[in-house]
């Protein structure tokens, strides 16, 4: 039963390649600069989104894909902050899907306003595992490890470690209260993906989202000076 | 493709039952208390498990299963305190498995000493969504919501929070840092799963862990009441 299982999933991936090439053509053609940001559940993914939008990048417009099992409460949350928001549910399955792939973000993308927008943040599902499986079309990869999740993270979920562009390091706040070992966390990420950069953040002070700011500013320019 | 996938998934869970019920006998016939333990990564579940171990309880022998998509960095820890462990990895696939199934479990019994325990913790790979799907054969499931969480999650991820038996409230000694509103989390976890006890606990301190130490001898207890 295990062969047939890892034969799906390989095909399954297959697919999905060739539909993260449609989405990101899409992507082109509008010039939206995509980031699929990640993190396990409660990394304070959606805090650090509302902290972006309440001071917003000066002249680019941001628009959100919003990956949820079920509801729409962090959607509630950012929609707020005037942004065009898209809710995307996984949850025609039994438990949902742990993930977004590139079949669920194209049925979606008839509902986000790529002409309106110069940058789409993905919210994938909280979940270290399978959304680094799945390409959805994005630019780039950013995901989020918050300091109280224990530094052996990269470890243990390398390929999400490895295959992003930038690891957010959130809820710096807390340190003074944690046994938290920075360094060797850094040496842990070092091991799996070497050179990725980082940056020390705080959903809840506001650290650090100025440089997570211009990190996308620049981003959202590059795409930019890429003939569509 | 979507509707394919899904019903992929539905033959794989007729499987999983089947073999979770074999597992299940073998769980019988000597005599062993199973507890499938699932959590987000970084929550604290082996951590809380050297400390129930630190302890143990008083005439009941426990054996570890320990998941992880790669390496054995907590079947490491938790060997130090001289109890069985066996590690299972799944990581054969691409990015690895997001959970543990039936079938895993099973093709690891080979190597857990069934007759020299009372008490089977099976650590499952951290992930609020797929675990909650593949029974394995346990007799109960506990989870641990750690404070630094979110209180909206057992909204995010109602599966997780409604088939389990307990729920380990973790980080407890966090709470004076954090804006966390624990009623509120009670009162999420009340709409999916209502009147689910939880424990509220904390590894760091170990305040709490005497309270899980008592709910799981009482569980071999039970168990051991049975007839074969």
């Amino acid at each position: 039963m295990h062969r047939i299982r890892v034969r799906v999933v390989e095909d399954a991936l297959d697919a999905n390649n060739t539909i993260a090439r449609a989405n990101r053509a899409d992507f082109d053609r509008h010039g939206v600069a995509v980031v699929n940001l990640m993190s396990a559940p409660g990394s304070g993914k959606t805090t650090l989104l509302e902290r972006l939008l309440g001071g917003g990048i000066p002249g680019k417009r941001i628009g959100i894909l919003e990956g949820d099992v079920q509801g729409s409460l962090d959607a509630d949350r950012l929609a707020r902050l005037h942004v065009p928001v898209t809710q995307l549910n996984t949850d025609p399955g039994f438990g949902g899907e742990c993930h977004l792939d590139a079949n669920m973000v194209r049925s979606a993308l008839s509902e986000v306003p790529l002409d309106e927008i110069d940058l789409l943040v993905i919210e994938n599902v909280g979940n270290l595992v399978c959304p680094a499986e799945f390409r959805v079309g994005e630019d780039v990869r950013a995901m989020v490890w918050s300091v109280t999740e224990g530094e052996d993270k990269p470890l243990k979920y390398p390929l999400m470690f490895r295959t992003c562009e930038l690891v957010l390091i959130n809820k710096i706040d807390l340190l003074p209260h944690l046994d938290a070992d920075l360094d060797r966390f850094l040496e842990n990420l070092d091991l799996v993906h070497p050179d990725v950069p980082h940056l020390l953040v705080s959903a809840k002070t506001g650290d650090g989202v100025a440089e997570w700011r211009d990190w996308l500013a620049a981003l959202v320019e590059e795409r930019a000076a890429v003939p569509a």
